[in-house]
């Protein structure tokens, strides 16, 4: 390895803020240097809290979370809060809600933001969100707090990579309830009941519990929390009631065990693109529509050369 | 190759139903002896009419393709029609709307019909039917009326391996047309506007020429074609406008470059799976979790042993 590599490597360690957000630009851009920095970072990775906070667009997540960044802080914890939103175009800090979630810590160098998007985020969202948090817990940080808007499946696949996931409601939305998807409400570990200090809080805590109650037998229970983000109460208790979790071993085995697959798929891919130029296939499409070529034959070539080419 | 392939085959290039839907599924299903398959018959493919018919649910679509059908059926043609349906998990004929589509050519030995679906249906559905329409051409049906459902994304990519796409219309739909994507006005060659006797239907082919006035200059202007599919009005006169139709070649050269970069892939990821089974990745993913492995480094270590393990 390179000695201007290692001196990065020692800057993020240190968690200083411009070498980090440069590797996770390199890390989310699949850059020449990606693979170099997770693999060294990586033994410094895994103990951190890594908690998902997820729920519809308004319930205040992102209020929550500058509150369990302020309780984490009082205790001494370094914070990374990262931002996930897979139907947004921009990443890199650009979206609009790290001006909200910034706004109580700015200037805190305690607490590192950053922002992602779908769209540019090369290989995946759910793998790459792995990998910047690899890169942020071997920065130093204590608790890495990730935010999703909305529960589609991108979603549930990025939340694979928490520890701990709390899915955010609010009154009002009992209805809603009823009509979620049966993968949310297995992979939520805590329900928040957030502005609980409206009307409807105890109608929804009680379809809630209704709902969690036709879980199957020996599914682990969610715990319900009723939280009201402006002012912080419920807050405390929520943040004391993680720290006697633990990670989930069959959590992250499954999410290992996809995610390895995947990652070798993705080299392989990306080793594919490099030996083949778009220019190659342009011209072998050219003849096949000519009637020269055949294009199983030519598949079997070109897997044939890409296997054979030295990597 | 065994010669008991070789008999296949001849079976399939005779039209034999049975071979031909065997090998179908053997298509569908990525079997062992696709590749070879579709390598022998690829040759005896590309001079049928590809006819791409969709729209949304209870536009007339089924009862089209069937007159459609009987306007071939009368020029002595055979006809393989292809119904895929991107939302139904089921595949291999047996959802409801093949019932439909076979009645009036029920016992009609120059009439095929087949269904595709989603899920189940091994590397992606719009490759598999492209394998699909190979096989039926080579098969010795002078055309392929390829029907889908709804106009999203999977439609669109299936249909590029239509040689002439027509979009059904029904009036009263036009505030939906306001609403259509571009993707989907860019690719129809014809705007069939069926259920044309009922009320609305000049309404709708006005909404349908100022919008299709906003295309670009230079590119080509799709047609509008009523029908009364219950009657076959208007079926004789959308035929004998597709006589003169040729294949458009950039569409065709356009859909094999990403084709054929697919099917590269698609090779390696099935060849690693060959390679590495779930239950070694799982074992990985145990000492990941228990910190006694790097995954970046045992992704390394995979994608080498994959490279340099014989095909």
């Amino acid at each position: 390895m390179s000695s201007d590599l290692n001196h990065w490597i020692r800057k993020i360690r240190k968690g200083e803020a411009r070498p980090l957000a440069r590797a996770l630009t390199e890390v989310e851009n699949r850059g020449p240097s990606a693979r170099t920095l997770l693999r060294s970072l990586f033994p410094y990775s895994g103990k951190a809290l890594r908690l998902g906070v997820t729920g519809a667009p308004g319930v205040g997540k992102s209020t929550l979370i500058s509150q369990m960044t302020a309780n984490l802080r009082r205790k001494g914890r370094k914070v990374a809060i990262v931002g996930v939103d897979p139907t947004s175009p921009y990443s890199g800090g650009s979206i609009l809600g790290d001006r909200v979630r910034m706004q109580s810590h700015h200037g805190d160098p305690g607490v590192f933001v950053r922002s992602m998007a779908t769209r540019g985020v090369l290989g995946g969202l759910a793998p790459t969100t792995a990998d910047v948090i690899t890169v942020l817990e071997a920065a130093g940080h204590d608790a890495v707090l990730i935010e999703t808007v909305g529960v589609g499946q991108a979603e549930i696949e990025i939340m694979k990579w928490a520890s701990r996931i709390a899915l955010v409601l609010t009154p009002g939305m009992g209805d809603d309830v009823q009509m979620m998807k049966a993968g949310v409400m297995e992979i939520a570990d805590v329900f928040l009941i957030n502005k609980s200090d409206q009307d409807g809080a105890g109608q929804l805590e009680n379809q809630l519990r209704s709902l969690l109650a036709l879980l199957p037998d020996g599914t682990p229970r969610p715990s319900i929390v009723r939280t009201v983000a402006t002012t912080g109460e419920g807050i405390d208790q929520f943040m004391e009631s993680l720290d006697t979790c633990l990670d989930s071993p069959r959590r992250l085995i499954g999410g290992w065990k996809e995610r390895l697959a995947a990652m070798v798929q993705q080299e392989v891919i990306e080793h594919i693109q490099r030996c083949i130029d778009d220019s190659r296939f342009e011209k072998m499409a050219h003849e096949i529509v000519e009637g020269r070529q055949n294009p199983y034959e030519l598949v079997e070539t070109v897997v044939a050369e890409v296997s054979n080419r030295k990597r």
